[in-house]
């Protein structure tokens, strides 16, 4: 693939914005995707003068995972830079890891009276773990636990059994395997090293389960952890060295936050609701070039199997969002969402993601009043990669400059 | 990608007419583009027997000079092979570098008593240099400078204060910096290497640079001179060693010339005008398989923000160009451009080409009777990039082999 950072970048005031609906893509339930039976008039308007066209987020045919795509979508090779489940995670959780720490995602487990593995989740009663023992249980592991040899242990608690543990010290590298057995009925793994250069974050990994289950041992249930998906954030160029961008995120979810902040992106304030985004946004407007603005509910109706909800969701997008984005007036606006979330396939998926691109030097020859996975299909754009989302944004923003004489 | 010279070329006596509209592709204004705007009836019906497609020249999104573009569509990646500003201004001015010329851009400068830049362009009076000052200048130069050591210098006037210097001799390689301080008020450069292989080039240079101001100093102004872009031809293997074919350069620019004989290509007489153009396409029709031939002035008309000139170029291209060629007879005739050059954008752009593929074994769904952008998008090629265009030809052309057993 072409290597873009050989094309010289030209920075001025034009303003890019970059709405990432998540999971917007759909499939057809009784003929029609969820965009095809949303009622949304200001998209169908802003359509008739934009570009249509397909996003493949990393390639076609391949589910992409959420850090992953917005990896791609921002421009860098998700083959390249890996982001590993314990990045993913500690990201999610608020934190944001320091280059050189290990992320793990950890969980509370219960083990039998010989060490055996006879609950994975630490259910009470067949019930889910509370949220509130989690916390607790945390908080006890991080005062007893605070460090182990020079190596910072930060604990953070998650939904029910599951938490985050990050060990911030010299020499943690990648190549551990998982402590969880993956079922019931067998012990927990010691974690090894799959290289010689990992040694040391396998031994402290080591010492931090045994600590715990020494901490632990007295209880019932959630009387041990098991640890899995160890690694280091990825070293990625900023977003401002490769694109010479000020650039903003607005989320309301804290991974999507912590992956904009790996970028060296700031992350503005903005609270939970779509209100906040769109407040934050008109606020600092002036201030940035870029602003990656995310949307995360139409996901969770998609894995939900929601397809009524994804829809209604859609139509209080276009009702709340569309008319003040287009007021703000940005040089380039750009909608499109991170991955395909089919309501009816309940999961994130391969299809490619319907995108739309406002901007004075787009050509538009819609086929038809309509933003959807129909439209985009014959859009003028065609089949876009991740990776070529940011030099599009860029070209049409006239910050790319000429490559060859 | 794939590597096309892993195909086997299988030569027969089909013939392949390449058109090149520079700068071809358009924006809307008003609704519809340059080519939508024109009134192009021989081509409407061209295009209802032949394959529309978009073709990017390098990669989506990004705007290709000229010579770039070229190599792309010949099929010789440009990201490999490169071809600097010194080596296209060389092209340009008429001369054809060997393989290991240095090729150098550099315009006459004024310089005050101490020696600092005051005019970066030699203005006489506020004006621009005249071309006869600037040819008389090159002649002096030239007869006192023929050489240098066993390095053959030859200079050449180009308009204003413009010229072009290239030293042929052993041992000069790339990887110098410019002379030029790029702008006023400041001393010229000392042209260093940025590679030990570069240091005797860098040598000769400087050299050079010292010469002519030795020889310019008792002027007022126009008294020293200024270099950049110095580089190297590239080594492409040649055009008729890759497709097996005997190519003719059809072209009234000296620049388009000069890179297809860099390529191998037989340049032939053709004057500079269209008609002159197409008397040369006509009278060597039988003596070779391929012929590139090459329209400039769509490009400047783009340049100069002209939307009704080029408009008007398209036409008369139409009424002209399309019947006598369409009339001589190919086996294979495509038209394209080698970039877009949209008038509302006065320059060059990344914008996709259109492109018409006419032959016999071209499949033809035309959604309408169009040659444009629009018609163009929706046309059975799809969207090719800038190195699939010679493969496309020479299948077409049935030249070439099967891969694999």
């Amino acid at each position: 693939m072409f290597d873009y950072r050989a094309v010289p970048i030209e920075p001025n005031d034009k303003k890019i914005l970059l709405i990432i609906i998540d999971g917007l893509g759909g499939l057809q339930r009784n003929g029609k995707t969820e965009l095809q039976t949303a009622w949304m008039p200001n998209m169908q308007k802003l359509a008739m003068n934009s570009s249509l066209g397909l996003l493949v987020p990393i390639a076609p045919s391949v589910t992409p995972g959420s850090g992953a795509a917005h990896l791609a979508i921002f421009g860098y090779d998700p083959t390249r830079y890996e982001v590993g489940r314990g990045v993913i995670e500690v990201l999610g959780s608020g934190l944001t890891p320091a280059p050189g720490d290990l992320c793990c995602r950890a969980n509370f487990a219960t083990v039998d009276s010989t060490g055996v593995v006879v609950d994975r989740r630490a259910k009470k009663d067949g019930e889910r773990m509370a949220d509130e023992e989690c916390r607790a249980l945390c908080a006890e592991l991080q005062r007893a636990i605070p460090r182990i040899d020079d190596v910072v242990v930060t604990i953070k608690p998650g939904k029910g059994h599951r938490f985050v543990v990050v060990f911030s010290g010299p020499g943690l590298r990648e190549g551990l395997t998982d402590s969880d057995p993956g079922k019931e009925g067998k012990r927990p793994l010691a974690v090894k090293s799959l290289n010689p250069e990992a040694g040391r974050a396998a031994d402290i990994v080591n010492r931090f389960i045994e600590l715990s289950a020494g901490l632990l041992k007295r209880r019932e249930r959630a009387n041990f952890v098991l640890l899995r998906g160890a690694g280091l954030p990825p070293d990625l160029p900023s977003f401002s060295e490769r694109y010479k961008l000020r650039a903003a995120c607005i989320a309301a979810y804290p991974m999507y936050k912590g992956l904009a902040r790996l970028l060296g992106m700031e992350v503005l304030e903005c609270g939970e609701t779509w209100e906040g985004e769109l407040k934050a946004l008109a606020q600092y407007r002036n201030d940035f070039d870029f602003f990656y603005l995310h949307f995360k509910e139409f996901d969770q109706a998609g894995e939900d199997g929601n397809f009524e909800y994804k829809v209604e969701l859609l139509e209080r997008f276009d009702e709340m969002v569309i008319p003040q984005v287009v007021k703000m007036g940005f040089d380039v606006l750009c909608i499109t969402g991170d991955h395909s979330t089919p309501a009816v396939l309940r999961g994130h998926s391969w299809h490619p993601v319907p995108i739309l691109l406002n901007a004075a030097s787009a050509r538009s020859f819609p086929i038809k009043e309509e933003f959807s996975e129909r439209s985009c299909t014959y859009g003028s754009l065609g089949v876009i990669y991740g990776l070529e989302l940011m030099p599009l944004l860029l070209a049409h923003a006239f910050r790319y400059g000429k490559f060859g004489a």
